[in-house]
């Protein structure tokens, strides 16, 4: 849906009155700013400018879809850096492909802004086409309108038929792993949220908040070897809770075995609690399930990839998800992760 | 993306803390209103619940994919029927489909919502399922958060490979056509939004406004026949423009040849303007362009259908779009469709 700007001129050859159109509004919107957004791809038969976008999707490939929204003041401050935000908004749609172990293709983008605001639309597509351009991905259509500050992308991606790793696949006695470290953007926004200007966050877990990078590569790896995966979008705890809950299983987690940063670490000593690594959100790194056995092969991949990819726990056969401060003490949680609706009922 | 609540309970069996998933949040709102929506496709090998939907493209089929954002306070009034909502969030995006040919397979949602509302999302979801099944249409997907009330969904349907409708089709000596009538919508629109309960709107333009039917058959039949086509969400001359920037043609419209129903045809001759049916938005009707020669195939087609398809004008090669009151007369535009956004420069 697009919309144009229609004015009269009178006509240079003939007196009469003739609607001319004009580019401008969304359209205009779309392509200037986001028309470096539609990178050059063979499978792309249409992008931008008609009603839909035409794609052709692979022979033997399965289509991934995935759909997320930032709104703002729930997912972000109104003042975040644009093009962080640009950044973002995209990578946490590649990171649900990556946990499919899917290759991220194509994208769609529906943007709700309050005003035209040219600078603000420059910087948002500028970084936005930095981690386009770094996948391979394609800006192919979507929609601008006015209202409150909302960006919702669905993106696409392909998977050999039958291969995708999905969040059903976990079997008592699997090893549970995790990618990179946790705790690092959860720690920065509490830094952030407390504004306390003596104690300076550091540039790393900012870095870890606002450009986070999608597992892209380590989820094509992990197709052939974990047994289920998902993205630590909502803290470990959550999301590690989909996994148990969509397999049927329970697990244990060893709070020592955490791959954490010193600044998390630190953290943790300070407060004394483990909720920043266990139930804040905003990671994007790898939670999945490895059968034992393959734990060399494991490491092969991780070195590959020169990504840490840390065993965490065991996957077992009573219901729950217990997490094991030492061999005989359970962490008690206090938080409950990032709860956008509570039921009414 | 989704959420899960965590709490804490004393286990029957050992004396000690576990943390037990219970869906809520987001995965229960779904879950709760959307699972009907979700209906049975053989080429949906995994829709909502999952970190993405996993989808098959038939063979030799092109996918269309497009996107629309309706927003509340822009797009319809906040206290607005939500099961009228619903199906036309999904409707405008089916009429896009429709407009390029294709067959509607599966869509994604993204709803931002003030607050969890039962009764409203019960209503929402079940106008939304009203098309949805109709059209034999699939939810695969989405995301739901908390803030204003926006609905985003991305629409995807099959073509058969290069046999789209494009906006860029038309040429010199095409025939201009029109399925339906236009001005409904705008009428029902103009009549609620000047409030005169002395003057009661017709229920069927108010149907026109809040539940029109995308053109899916129409499409569909046009694919072998038209030279191109386009919705019309934004007004006759707003999109019937779009055909003639993306074709490099001009176009010439006859006032009195444009299928008007009876309100709205009175609307125009107690206004003396012709706003409503060429610059009002949501008809949802289909504007095409026909080479020569094709008009009886076209009858042929319009009977089968039980929908009109009525001759408005001429492609021609002088840019520009006029419309002529009579042979002489040329009528002056009072209106500009709707525009979101004025650019700034």
């Amino acid at each position: 849906m697009e919309c144009i700007f229609f004015r009269c001129t009178l006509p240079r050859k003939r007196e009469e009155w003739q609607v001319e159109s004009m580019a401008m509004g969304e359209f205009e919107l779309i392509r200037n700013f986001f028309s470096s957004l539609g990178i050059g791809r063979d499978d792309v038969t249409l992008g931008v400018g008609d009603d839909c976008a035409l794609l052709t999707v692979p022979q033997g490939k399965q289509l991934a879809v995935t759909m997320d929204s930032l709104v703002s003041g729930v997912h972000f401050q109104p003042d975040v850096d644009p093009a962080a935000l640009g950044y973002k908004a995209l990578a946490v749609n590649l990171s649900d492909l990556a946990a499919m172990g899917a290759e991220p293709a194509w994208f769609t983008l529906a943007l709700t802004l309050p005003e035209s605001d040219t600078q603000w639309l420059a910087e948002f597509s500028r970084g936005m086409g930095e981690l386009a351009v770094c996948h391979g991905v394609a800006l192919v259509g979507g929609d601008t309108t006015r209202g409150p500050l909302t960006i919702t992308i669905q993106a696409q991606g392909f998977l050999p038929a039958g291969q995708a790793l999905l969040r059903s696949g976990a079997h008592v006695g699997d090893l549970v792993y995790t990618t990179g470290t946790l705790g690092d953007a959860g720690l920065a926004l509490c830094d952030q949220l407390s504004k306390t200007p003596e104690k300076p966050t550091f540039p790393e877990l900012i870095r870890r908040l606002e450009r986070p990078e999608p597992r892209v590569a380590a989820g094509r790896a992990l197709r052939e070897f974990a047994s289920s995966a998902i993205d630590i979008s909502d803290g470990l705890l959550a999301d590690l809770g989909h996994i148990l809950e969509a397999s049927g299983v329970g697990a244990d987690i060893h709070l020592d075995a955490l791959p954490l940063s010193p600044p998390v670490r630190a953290a943790i000593k300070s407060a004394g609690d483990w909720s920043i690594p266990l139930a804040s959100g905003d990671d994007y790194e790898l939670c999945f399930t490895l059968p034992p056995g393959m734990a060399t092969r494991l490491d092969e991949i991780s070195k590959s990839l020169q990504l840490s990819m840390t065993r965490i726990g065991e996957i077992g056969l009573e219901p729950g998800l217990r997490c094991w401060l030492d061999r005989d003490t359970l962490w008690k949680p206090q938080d409950s992760g990032y709860l956008h609706f509570y039921a009414d009922d």
